[in-house]
């Protein structure tokens, strides 16, 4: 059988045209009169009236209201609206330029974009702030109240997500990978996570639908293979879906450079199955249209933990495929053979989720495009780039081989004949893409490097781990140089001057040069040494966090009616709840602390360093243990929280509904952060960093990006604590072969639990799973790190003692962040891995 | 028991405020600078400049393009997005002066709006086709190419929704009846009747989404009665879907009145299933959320058939619930005593699909306004009126009772104590409302009946028989006076200023009056009378006929690549596919008209008329016949349209997919055209009039609004036939108990029906059922009326032969359709109905 060929019909877009040019090397303008066209074209609105008519227009227009029916959401849909066809100016140039020079673009492939809140960054990066301040406010709206109405894009998980979204801000600021960021969420529906409005999203400004622009994908069916020796096939029947891109976007601060994130969306390839329409089922019909609609309307709220679920496979392949399929149609656009696909294109997969793009690309380059494997193998292996995140053995992706067949029979054909084409034969036969079991299951982080250029970790201990823990094999077959390490890095837009804009102020006061500047070259913020100690400056320092945990205190108070005392040391702990994480070391902690207090007298507290505790962090909604903890941290914060004798010394808060927004106020107010998770388990970590540019002091492990954020800032100013990842190895084998009560390695710890399973905090022993999972196995190892967290919790009690040094402590940690801008992280990548540079406009 | 109160929450709406006014009466500014405000509110943008502008605007921001990358259907969008700009200045400023004059309201409740294409319409509407044509024209567009790229909006089965589409427009050029209409499908899906392509429509720039308008809606659940005998109970529990409005504006013809379609979307009340969704069942909760997305997801493809589904009951009640939980909402804005609701509203039932909202209503006022059931009904029972459009037996709607029980218990409550309550209960026992049997069924039209202040037919002859045959006991019960006739209309705006712009010239020439006087004056027409002997004005009046032909010929041409001869006569058929309306009698005498052709010598066919037959029409997907009928016509066509001996004398064309666009380019080139229902079944027709004003003679039965036609247009202009309605009955009865054979009734008819049989037009004994339908039982007596349905032909052909006497016949229907104008239609209604005064803007 050689088989027919699989034609891609090649849908006509309406995007990425772009001029010809006549003999003179003139562009032509395309259609009608160029003088009509001209003189109709609108630029950038941005002078005060130009600013307010637009706004008013869109009222009128758009919202088709009358000023009478305006409230501040509609105030926030006509400014966002109207800053959007700013931001689309941009975004036209932008584009068009990349049409017109066709560089080599980077793609970043990630199921999941924690974006956050938009109006405010598009006016900052625009540069309008002001203007629409002042036109909001003659129009009879404050600018701050406008702002909230936004509902947080929170199509993400954590950690994972944000950094892709930092990554967004970077890459436009840098007018670099000049790319199309292709996101496999749709936003509309991702939020449903925790929204009980999905409706309201229908409208969001910041979404532009391209209707034109539709891929077909395909499930089930059958893949018959052609004659033997070509690898190809053709797989045909099945199911067919349409994927439709909605466009984001992504506008760099300081330039016109405005980006593109594509979301795709699925729909049902025709209205109806009309099979059942025509025998006057309609029941059915809608049945089956629904089904389709179903792809993309459910983020997996599950963080660190793999599915194994058949929708989230068709998810990951109907993101991949579709994008796949736009890369690809790009591409035929520049005319250039297929053999220098990957002079043209670099795809980098942010974690395993979009790993089946690199068996989609085969499937293209082998049965449509007709190229032999070694050549197809060729192309795929110097166009993707692989980032791992984990090493968490529960969060490596693994899909069953009997599901693969029957979801997708083509690429489990593929997967096989990888395991079999490559050169060295007998030694990739190690390097098992399959593990062996019923049923036996692909193993997504090893197909992953094996089709990817290079490979990294997210910090250098992690990236440490992947090559001597994850994957010696591979690094034994591949050599060193394909393993790399990128340390994550964050946004300096949105989390400094955004987030906390006295801070930056004061800052574009210190060092004397234009905001402009120093927040595209963090590393400009050494400068801050310089003022270290001029008493003014520290009193301005201390002033602007006091204002923000002032803040702080304001939002708790509107939000849960409770009071917040700002003069007490703000200690905060958010990120998701997960055991590795160790929220459950820090809410034993406060137990602690709370039974110390108890116990001594009015007159011993009185020396006590007053302090407020706050959480703020997700479980997934089917993580017990992780719902465990969050119900113990609020029914310890309602007994210490009454308690007369010691509320005044320690309280402690739950904030509900984590997401970027919240992290924007409680980020700043900070004057300790935990990032406590057993040593060897977190990656990196993004919020460490976040804390330390706004100042806030570390508590952490001697893990993920502490360690970096340590050297960079100085062990003294970073208060560690517990045991050494190459420890943790060998102290579970000693939990699990010679077991010790806790009563003998921590009596302080035994105490707290022991105190918890009295009732004293309720539950009618509730927690008792919880505390066995310390009492027994203890994987995360809380009995041994217990008592060394309590002492780092008294030595940061004795340092925040000297308010002086502490202040200088905050004032260094900023000043030493430079390191962490995601602009540096993303230059990396363009640099030593994508081979792209930047565009200027 | 008297049970909680069951509070509706009135959610907050963003429509419908008005200006305070301060103690001087003047109205004060709601909110802001009013000059900052007013400087920067925009008007109609009419002006070429203006218009270029707005439309490249648009191209830039709304649809994010480069005028490289625009096309024919890109410039649609553009033009839309702009136009609607118009519209909605306009529609704010009509909705404004509603709510500051608060008059009554009329609302048209209807599953179905048979809209077609909008943008031709609202620019004729608006006066700015020319200027539209010349902006497109200098961007280098053609507005005709621009048009076609619209979609027509196909919400509707057949002629009770287009009689819908009809009444919007005239109510708003009438200024009248100040009224938000409500309609009841949702745009988005019920394209996909016929579509392949459900989400073109996602970006329909004619609906405006109005995300902060909701309702809630209960379906299955409990009803818990009251104590005995308030009538009251709680309902609770079951499943709550939610409601979403989506506006259309609908601009009248000359003035600045535009008023409102509201449409309603069904979502999930939260994003999901949530405890699916906390339980980990992902894939669960997704399904559930569909559940409800379903509801509004399909139109029953389905014209005169009752359908007895769950889906589509929920669908009535869906839409129903959401409606009056809207007027409900706009009525207690007034604030008025509740016993003036009737005052402020009267609600139009366009046939029964709606008349669940007479249950709603009740219930709303027994169990959330607390009045006594006396009161009550008093409010109901002045509230509604109710059009019938049908007196067939399988059109009319009924819902078994256990099936209401279970989807809406309460409502099944109402419906029994309705049955019990009234005045006169003896005498109401008759009107039976339940009908015996397994399983007891609810029917729809008596409790419409009941439940409204009058009742009406859509033609004198109908109107009589909905009297004497379907509802006497009524009659008898509620004297005559409940019972009127207001025949159907239609606007003559787009069906024929806008389908035959020549025709509309020609008049406006003749007559020496602004289009803008006729056309909201139809009667005006009359004037063409003067003219009848002008032999200019004859030739004029029969070149735009000629025109008109020669636009269809060339539509079919690039259609189906099929030559039509301009210079034949043009007999034409087109409406749903149903055996009452008698296509079958059509398509066997084109047959027999072929065989006789086919019979004759080459000489004595030059004798013959030349004749092109057209038919076009839908039949729903389950109609075993109407399908078989399709079937037939197009193998027929297949047949003699290949037949070199009679081709140049008989054609036939089959054009597929029927729609409002495809009647506005056949009905203007009509000859002729054939409304051949068997008598008494086709309540009143529309196209009808369509193609009388558009001056093609009518050939008919005595039977609906052909009756009035030919009342006005003189019997001498249109061709009856066939037998009246009172001989029906008795044919029937005789088909079944002293048959006869066709042979012996009509042998030509025999001979057409043996013809079919030998298999010359193929099908191997396929159509032998629907032929049987006529030799076994003839309920539609096609028997009967073939013979003088072949004179009726013969007498056209003749007349046909003196060409200025057909153009004068002609000129004389056209001039005599003013009584057919849906304004007149509408201000039946709104005089002698709903009690409702023209507002000037
Ligand atoms: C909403 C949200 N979730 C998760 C994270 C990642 O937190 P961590 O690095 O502590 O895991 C962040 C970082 O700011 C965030 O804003
Ligand atoms: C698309 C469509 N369907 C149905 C009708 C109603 O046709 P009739 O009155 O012949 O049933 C019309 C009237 O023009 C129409 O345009």
């Amino acid at each position: 059988l050689t088989g027919p060929r699989a034609k891609r019909r090649h849908v006509r877009s309406l995007t990425g045209d772009f001029p010809e040019v006549d003999e003179k090397g003139q562009e032509k303008w395309p259609k009608g009169d160029e003088k009509s066209w001209k003189a109709a074209m609108r630029d950038l609105h941005t002078d005060l009236p130009e600013v307010t008519r637009s706004i008013v227009n869109h009222v009128q227009t758009s919202l088709a209201r009358a000023p009478y029916n305006i409230d501040d959401f509609g105030a926030y849909q006509a400014a966002a609206l109207s800053v959007r066809d700013n931001l689309i100016v941009n975004w036209n140039a932008t584009q068009l330029e990349y049409s017109r020079k066709s560089p080599k673009r980077a793609y970043y492939l990630s199921l999941e974009f924690l974006m956050g809140r938009t109006l405010s960054n598009a006016l900052l990066n625009l540069g309008l702030l002001d203007n629409y301040s002042s036109s909001l406010s003659s129009l009879g709206f404050s600018l701050e109240d406008v702002l909230v109405q936004e509902r947080d894009a929170a199509l993400g998980n954590g950690g994972l997500g944000r950094l892709a979204a930092c990554y967004l801000d970077s890459s436009a600021t840098q007018e670099l990978p000049y790319g199309i960021f292709q996101q496999l969420i749709k936003a509309d529906d991702g939020s449903q996570l925790e929204a009980p409005d999905p409706w309201l999203d229908h409208q969001n400004p910041w979404e532009l639908p391209r209707l034109d622009i539709t891929y077909e994908v395909r499930f089930y069916g059958n893949a018959q293979r052609w004659s033997e020796g070509t690898g190809r096939a053709t797989w045909s029947g099945g199911q067919e879906v349409l994927a439709v891109a909605y466009d984001v976007m992504i506008p760099g601060y300081g330039t016109k450079c405005t980006n593109n994130l594509r979301l795709w969306e699925s729909k049902p390839k025709r209205g109806f199955d009309l099979q059942s329409f025509n025998a006057g089922n309609y029941e059915r019909a809608v049945e089956s249209s629904n089904s389709a609609a179903a792809i993309t309307s459910v983020l997996y709220p599950n963080d660190h933990t793999s599915f194994g679920k058949e929708l989230r496979l068709k998810q990951q392949y109907f993101w991949t495929a579709a994008s796949l399929a736009d890369i690809m149609r790009r591409f035929k656009h520049l005319e250039k053979p297929i053999s220098e696909f990957a002079d043209y294109n670099a795809i980098q997969l942010n974690d395993t989720h979009p790993t089946l793009s690199i068996v989609e690309l085969m499937r293209i380059l082998l049965d449509e495009e007709e190229l032999t494997w070694d050549n197809a193998w060729t192309i795929v292996t110097n166009t993707f780039f692989f980032t791992n995140h984990t090493v968490l053995p529960e969060a490596l992706e693994k899909w069953p081989v009997p599901l693969m067949e029957h979801l997708l029979p083509r690429h489990m054909q593929i997967i096989f004949d990888i395991k079999k084409f490559p050169g060295d034969r007998e030694k990739f036969s190690r390097l098992s893409l399959i593990e062996e079991g019923f049923p036996k299951q692909v193993r997504m982080a090893n197909l992953a490097v094996v089709g990817s250029k290079k490979v990294n970790g997210v910090a250098e201990l992690h990236s440490d781990l992947v090559k001597k823990n994850l994957l010696p094999d591979f690094v034994d077959f591949y050599g060193k140089s394909k393993f790399g390490n990128v340390t994550n890095g964050i946004t300096p837009r949105r989390w400094l001057d955004q987030c906390n804009p006295s801070l930056s102020a004061l800052i574009t006061d210190t060092l004397k040069l234009d905001r402009n500047v120093w927040l595209k070259d963090l590393y400009k913020l050494e400068g801050l040494v310089a003022h270290l100690d001029d008493p003014q400056f520290q009193a301005r320092w201390a002033a602007v966090k006091h204002q923000n945990k002032e803040r702080l205190a304001l939002f708790v108070e509107r939000q849960l009616g409770l009071k917040v005392n700002a003069d007490a040391m703000f200690d905060v702990q958010i990120k998701r709840l997960h055991e590795y994480k160790r929220q459950t070391l820090n809410i034993l902690g406060v137990i602690h602390r709370y039974l110390l207090i108890k116990n001594k007298t009015p007159e011993e507290r009185k020396k006590i360093v007053k302090k407020v505790v706050f959480f703020a962090g997700k479980a997934a909604p089917g993580y017990y243990i992780a719902k465990l903890t969050i119900r113990l941290i609020v029914n310890v914060a309602r007994v210490i929280n009454a308690d007369p004798d010691t509320s005044q010394y320690l309280s402690l808060f739950f904030l509900p509904d984590y997401s970027v927004s919240l992290a924007e106020i409680l980020i700043p107010a900070s004057d300790i952060s935990q990032h406590i998770s057993t040593a060897g388990t977190e990656a990196s970590g993004t919020s460490n960093m976040k804390f330390c540019l706004n100042g806030g002091l570390l508590v952490g492990t001697v893990d993920g990006a502490n360690i970096e954020i340590a050297e960079e800032v100085g062990e003294d100013n970073v208060f560690f604590f517990g045991h050494l990842t190459p420890d943790v190895e060998d102290l579970r084998y000693q939990h699990t072969y010679h077991p010790v009560p806790v009563e003998q390695k921590s009596p302080a710890l035994a105490h707290v639990l022991n105190a918890v399973s009295s009732g004293i905090f309720g539950g009618d022993g509730v927690y008792e799973p919880l505390l066995n999972t310390i009492r027994q196995g203890d994987f995360y190892i809380l009995t041994e790190d217990f008592d060394s967290y309590i002492r780092a919790l008294e030595m940061v009690d004795e340092a925040y003692a000297d308010r002086t040094e502490w202040t200088k402590k905050s004032i260094r940690t900023t000043a030493k962040m430079g390191k962490f801008s995601s602009d540096r992280a993303i230059q990396d990548y363009a640099q030593e891995y994508w081979n792209v540079e930047s565009i200027k406009l």
